[in-house]
């Protein structure tokens, strides 16, 4: 091969990211080679930094640098709403494109027996300590509409529900701009059981 | 935003890869932060290390980590022939899937007088040196059917000509497993006024 051996060390290295394969991975390394040698420099940086030094939140788990997550720190937000989430992910998109303004917790993750992940590994028992804490009016369970996302979500209603508070479900339905003739049937379904006063 | 700085920092230094979008981008970072660190601090080095580590062969200018890339230093190779192409990428696909055992000129780019690259940019100095030094009978041209291609291998062709070293180009056709109804029609016409006998 022409290669050397660090181009190929490299090439490895680049497949570790979701949907880079190897033809994507060679583009990327010779890309970088040819025409954006400071650019690849700052990416190891950044790196190296991000990977170190972001932990989770003590409190909902999130990925943050700090001990406390600026959400949680927040005091102006309602600390009486906590919307369950997947992932931090979740959250950004959440904070993003709703003007939701309570507290989160974050999963990392869902229910799969399969997978071997338990309550244990959701945080589950931060979570409770969390809602007996006596603060929390109203869990939102955001977790997907999955088989996974399903089982999670009826999972920690239970463990709300025991504690009397009270327990919501992110809406399921047609999205928006979304043409009747394509959505599939459970998705209909769902729509027209949830449909609401017009 | 939820987000750390570093993470922000990151999605967007990860935005120099070809082919990754700010959607990408983020959910690189989740996944190297949610499920393998180890992966991402790997690639941080192994970025370093060939950012720094990998320069050009200063005979054929493919990337290379020595002073001399394996092909120019291998004697085996036959030192009579002379690919030219316009990508290290190219070198390494000429490498894997033919029997080519000749040694290669590498242009890094091809003419393009719009973009401000001139024969300099192309090494075409190094590469008269080259064809000056007696060694070379003949010159394939192997850069690709473009415009930019097509004019870069022209020019070389002269190059080479005045020197009386026979000038090749590499083959246009439909390509393997093509189907005539899906191949368009400038290659279907050098197709049948390239055709060989059967």
């Amino acid at each position: 091969m022409a290669e050397s051996t660090l181009i190929d060390h490299l090439i490895q290295s680049f497949r570790c990211l979701p949907g880079v394969g190897p033809k994507s991975a060679q583009r990327m390394v010779y890309y970088l080679l040819e025409r954006d040698r400071e650019g690849g420099r700052a990416l190891a940086e950044a790196l190296r930094q991000t990977m170190d030094g972001v932990g989770n939140c003590r409190l909902c788990r999130t990925l943050t640098e700090s001990e406390l997550c600026d959400l949680c720190a927040d005091e102006k937000r309602d600390s009486s709403l906590l919307c369950v989430v997947e992932t931090p992910a979740n959250v950004a998109a959440i904070q993003k494109s709703t003007d939701y303004n309570g507290k989160f917790f974050v999963l990392l993750g869902h229910l799969s027996p399969l997978d071997g992940i338990g309550p244990k590994d959701l945080g589950i028992d931060l979570l409770e300590q969390r809602l007996d804490s006596g603060e929390i009016q109203e869990v939102i369970l955001a977790t997907g509409s999955t088989v996974e996302g399903e089982t999670t979500a009826h999972y920690i209603a239970e463990i709300a529900r025991e504690r009397g508070i009270s327990v919501s479900r992110i809406a399921l339905g047609i999205p928006l701009g979304g043409d009747l003739e394509f959505v599939d049937g459970g998705t209909l379904a769902h729509a027209i059981h949830g449909r609401g006063k017009y």
